[in-house]
């Protein structure tokens, strides 16, 4: 018997701030938050794994050696609406082929828009 | 209307050999493998995330600044299984006072083991 996949912590220089952009991002809501702590993004309280934020002093400094693929409805629709939340496009080497696109949250952290598919990963 | 949160894809020097541990720790299965590609680990085909072992060149350099928590049945127990598969011990600053137990898997990435609890996140 393994140990179920809780949430993703995520290290932030603004937790609260990071936290929103990726509730908008997932549709999540905020349900736990406490001044100058972490902070916790979750389609609801049954269904995991969330996201946490947590306060860390230091800025981002290479590429994350986690990342997150998100499973769009529409692609090119889903990269504008993330753009318009704060994300910015990154080059992580992915080249011209590839059919996802690769987009950094505002502190940096890159995640991947998929081309929209069904069923699991 | 967000994205579904899909993947949580993980760089590795040996993506056959990370996502066996993970598979293990998890009580997933290899639900894709292809010879020197990524590896994809998953409960079953239509729960996510699951997690993407994806080949790349260079070693894990600094604290990963995305981690994953596990919730166990027993903390203590699970974390001996944990060290059995591969699993070491990490210090990153945590101190005695927390409740949970910061490991790293074979390639150096933290998580953390939880106390066990209900729900979501």
């Amino acid at each position: 018997m393994g140990s179920r996949l809780y949430s993703i912590v995520i290290d932030s220089r603004n937790p609260s701030s990071l936290a929103r952009f990726w509730a908008e991002v997932l549709d999540f809501k905020v349900v736990y938050e406490e001044e100058g702590s972490e902070v916790v993004v979750a389609r609801d309280d049954s269904t995991y794994p969330g996201l946490i934020f947590v306060p860390v002093p230091e800025p981002k400094a290479v590429k994350n050696r986690l990342h997150i693929d998100l499973n769009p409805h529409d692609r090119d629709v889903e990269v504008e609406r993330l753009i318009g939340l704060g994300a910015k496009r990154v080059d992580v080497g992915q080249g011209p082929e590839v059919t996802w696109v690769v987009l950094a949250d505002p502190e940096g952290n890159e995640f991947c828009v998929l081309r929209p598919r069904d069923g699991g990963v």
